[in-house]
């Protein structure tokens, strides 16, 4: 009966467990399969080759020369110019005195130079984990009433940041980054922008009360309670600020040349902001200054680590969730310049290098480093080769610390915030979330959960919600997977989706249907539902005898995996299409799905004559059966 | 350039928003189509058919006759006969007076029968259900120090889990029952089963001091530690019937027809427990009865439910939890006879149906009701035709608690314990077991983490690893999604997967790629490197400048969807490939995808021309391509 120039689909034996469980571990956790290049090297050059890929540090120093040095050494003296106004500012945000920020521009960029695979990446601080963290552990520890213990448990948190960063590194488990969308970073970040220009206005107005909560409503609620505390000199020293920060930025938009005006612009505003202190004697006049910083390079803190039970919750807690906001920030960031230049970053390195930086930090005074998006950028912009701008980062770090720091006393405080708020409002994407919404709604609502949760509710409350949405779509695509109907498409053997192509035509006595996806336990009551009720529906649509559905063809090409639960789906959807007179024929199942079949006995259940390579040979394959059944009804 | 004979990719105009949201959310929400055939009904009609859709009562009801009414007193009345001893046993396993075990089969099958769409499914209380809530709200008040708070929480716990139920019926959330795996119910059942069968060590040994704890190690600790008081007559006469029990099942397999010998076995050993009981004045010799059963109907409860915010977290998680396992219970197991009888079932009538039988039942003394797996199979091989079954069951236990409830009191409580291990030990799946273990792994280790969680830790731990574990499978799938290249299969147009087909072959300058599954954020990293992969490997293989990749050409016909990160990805991949030279070309995009495409402009981005409908289209223009850029090289 079998149509003789059909093609075989290939029956092999299942692999054995243990080839297929070591295939399925090397693409969760090594996609980029990172030691094939050394399969066919001699045993010295393959350790060599190993010890470059686990430290790139080797990969780049026996190549360096002079030449690159200079482009290094430029873009290490600008960012550097950057990581003095920002480390103060951002260790403000995190209410910790500001000498650790400077603290965290000196250690970090050495420890990342050696292990970081990013040529572009700046280490330093970054805002939105500064005011995450305080928040986080504040709600412990009061950072005003026991600044001591609050600074513990800030280091504290670094380093369970740093383990964690490490563990997910060497666990390969940079999937977790994956499980943070565009859309919930881009909501994100606006959301910690808003709060975080907002927090500025107890800055800009040199207030003295202020709240410690971050959410819009309580923040704006005590700017405007404390209306008497408000000083316009302070306010009018910031607008000035912010308008010349603002104009920088403006200009660099206009002319990408004049980059490194808006680079060395915060400086600016630092230096001037110090002289207008100092000779103005703005203290008096309602301007607030940093105050003391003390000269000296970074103190051991690492007796300083508490892992008092009473406080590990919260810090651990902390640890995570800023470790894997500074970890995806950092990523993406290092993705999206190497991108530019064509270049390539392993997640997983990354991650290990972040690790290091923060436990060697948060034994030598640091906090919570990763790779900020404006640092690198203007790094990436100042033209640097290397992770060598970053030593010369830390070599400037390091005079500054011994020489210049007591310098930076008349720092006055609202020059940080009109730092930080500039910084800010450009984080904020409208652009960005116009697009989502345009072209996904799911994705826009992801985005705004993220958004809204961080401004009106708390950081960690704002980023759940949207990672949790966005989880609960990935659930819903594996639980309502697209099925459709196919039909022919004249003049081809193609069979295409009826929907999105009307000129294709149903075959007599047939239904093709294709499914996507995976199918298993959370989609195979659907599945069945859903092909039962094509059936339904195809014999409502004709009344007369002789169009009824004598074949119901599945094209498995989309279907990747199979579990139990699927598999039995099948032979129930078998034995219900066989009491409705209807044969069921399988097209072209994937190597995975094949195997599970096998396993599972169903081929045997439903005959391996009932397996095809294509839709063609298997209609052909129908058509004649039908035509043989009829043909055999009519001489009966 | 293009090949003029090339089929048309349709590049419709996206649909709106709220035509395509709409029919997302039919396809979420109402797979099954309910309201499909009433569409061209006059509204009269519409009425009556929407009345039938939500109670099927009337849907059987106008037709049914004596001849059904033999089959289904029968049925009834056996069911009965098995609902007497399982209530009683079953009250006792959820620690409350067993006369409420009688209570619980007299009302809620009259619900049940009006609103449930199963006609096999005969309704009463579950061993894993009972044991489970008298585990969890166990733990907030004593069954021993409290009795009567303990019972009013079990009926709080109940009404919750019927307001649950109701709710996700209305709801149409249907879906979440389809996250209970079958692995995970078999493993669930079967370390189910082991508790239960360990907890009747205490009726069968005599036991008056025991553990609160269900694990497998506190139970056997305390059996041994109260050594000094076991009694042998106790055990003996457990023995006995169990050994009784067990040989009746035994009949049952072997001769299918004498199933009626086991559905009345457990009704025998509790009428001849009770005569021996009585003559033999049993309690002397160390032999526990049950003890005092009121006569009368249920009398109501409704004034008893507490929600005092105290007990109240613990009586919705019971109510939860158990509505969940109940729920999943009931709707597989009427789904599974009904596929019998090539009926079917409709799991969200079911839920309402169950919401209603438990929110009433918490009215009238009962507590948590469901569709019991041996209850129902007795029902169906009884020959039960209709719901009415379960009303006469109904009827049957009204005359019991109105007349015969008394004669029960003498009912020993190690018939009871016999009575239960029965049952348990043929719940016990080995074969299913074994099974998943040859056929698939990860569904094994999901079974194993139910089974042994259960028996090891407790049931609401055993339930979540392993609901937890088959999650985070299905975040995997989606997260690495199966790639392949593809190969022409010789003599044909096919292309299919180079390892699974090693005859077919790659051309020559073109790489092609198939993607499964939807594309988004959890997977967009991976899909990226592993596509950068397979063109390194290829550029690896062909070391000669003439076979190098110029086309790479995806095939999208599996993937079902996408998102904003998706196509990031694809842009991103686009540059990479722009930058070594390789032109990017999308092969068969679905209606979804395409639509997403074109909103983002992807499509104008990378061209209308570099979209094909099928590979063989797709690579006979590359072919083109390749030899014109070759032709004209040669020319130059």
């Amino acid at each position: 009966m079998a149509n003789p120039s059909r093609q075989a689909v290939n029956f092999a034996t299942p692999r054995g467990f243990a080839t297929a469980f070591k295939a399925d571990c090397k693409e969760t956790f090594f996609p980029d399969d990172p030691f094939h290049e050394m399969k066919h090297e001699k045993p010295l050059n393959k350790l060599k080759k190993t010890i470059q890929y686990f430290i790139p540090l080797f990969e780049w120093l026996p190549n360096y020369n002079l030449r690159l040095f200079r482009y290094d050494l430029l873009a290490g003296i600008t960012i550097t110019s950057l990581a003095i106004p920002q480390g103060i500012s951002y260790a403000k945000l995190a209410s910790i005195p500001p000498i650790y920020g400077l603290y965290s521009s000196f250690i970090p960029p050495f420890v990342y130079s050696i292990f970081g695979s990013s040529k572009h990446l700046a280490v330093g601080t970054v805002a939105a984990c500064s005011l995450l963290l305080s928040e986080t552990v504040g709600a412990k520890a009061s950072p005003q009433d026991d600044p001591t213990l609050y600074l513990h448990l800030i280091f504290t948190a670094t380093f369970f940041t740093g383990i964690f960063q490490t563990a997910l590194g060497f666990l390969r488990l940079g999937i977790l980054v994956d499980f943070l969308s565009h859309s919930t970073i881009t909501g994100f970040m606006g959301g910690t922008a808003i709060i975080i220009c907002l927090q500025q206005l107890k800055g800009m107005f040199g207030l003295i009360h202020f709240t410690t909560h971050t959410d819009v409503v309580s923040v704006l609620g005590a700017v405007f309670r404390h209306r008497n505390e408000w000083r316009w000199e302070s306010a009018v020293v910031g607008i000035i600020f912010l308008a010349f920060l603002q104009f920088t930025r403006y200009l660099r938009q206009k002319r990408p040349k004049l980059f490194w005006v808006s680079a060395i612009a915060p400086m600016v505003v630092v230096v001037v902001g110090c002289l207008f202190a100092f000779f103005a004697h703005a203290e008096k006049h309602g301007i607030q200054i940093v105050g003391e910083l003390k000269k000296g390079l970074n103190p051991p803190s690492i007796q300083y680590l508490n892992f008092d039970p009473q406080y590990l919750p919260v810090t651990v807690r902390a640890g995570l969730i800023t470790g894997l906001i500074a970890m995806a920030e950092g990523i993406a960031i290092g993705r999206s310049f190497a991108i530019m230049k064509s270049e390539q970053t392993d997640g997983n390195k990354e991650m290990i290098a972040f690790g290091f930086m923060n436990i060697i930090g948060s034994f030598t005074s640091c906090y919570l480093t990763t790779g900020p998006f404006s640092k690198t950028a203007v790094n990436f912009n100042a033209g640097c080769r290397t992770a060598m701008s970053n030593v010369v980062m830390g070599f400037c770090m390091m005079l500054t610390l011994l020489f210049l720091a007591p310098l930076f006393r008349y720092t006055p405080l609202v020059a940080l915030s009109a730092i930080i708020m500039s910084a800010m409002l450009g984080l904020i994407n409208y652009d960005e979330m116009i697009h989502l919404f345009k072209v996904d709604k799911f994705d826009f609502v992801i985005c705004m959960a993220a958004f809204l949760g961080v401004s009106f509710v708390s950081m960690d409350v704002g980023l759940m919600l949207s990672v949790g949405l966005a989880l609960l779509r990935a659930l819903l695509y594996v639980a309502r997977p697209a099925a459709c109907k196919l039909g022919k498409i004249p003049n081809s053997s193609l069979y295409r989706d009826t929907e999105q192509y009307p000129g294709s035509t149903p075959i007599q006595g047939v239904l093709v249907l294709q499914l996507g996806s995976p199918i298993y336990f959370a989609n195979s009551t659907y599945i069945r539902e859903r092909v039962l009720r094509y059936i339904k529906e195809e014999q409502g649509v004709s009344d007369s005898k002789t169009d009824i559905i004598e074949h119901l063809l599945l094209d498995l090409s989309g279907v990747s995996s199979i579990d139990m639960t699927g598999i039995e789906t099948f032979l129930e959807l078998r034995r219900i299409l066989d009491s409705k007179g209807i044969k069921l024929s399988i097209v072209n199942p994937r190597i995975e799905v094949l195997e599970k079949m096998t396993l599972a006995k169903f081929t045997d259940a439903i005959g391996k004559e009932s397996f095809y390579l294509s839709i063609e040979d298997a209609v052909q394959n129908c058509r004649f059966s039908l035509h043989s059944s009829k043909t055999t009804m009519e001489e009966a």
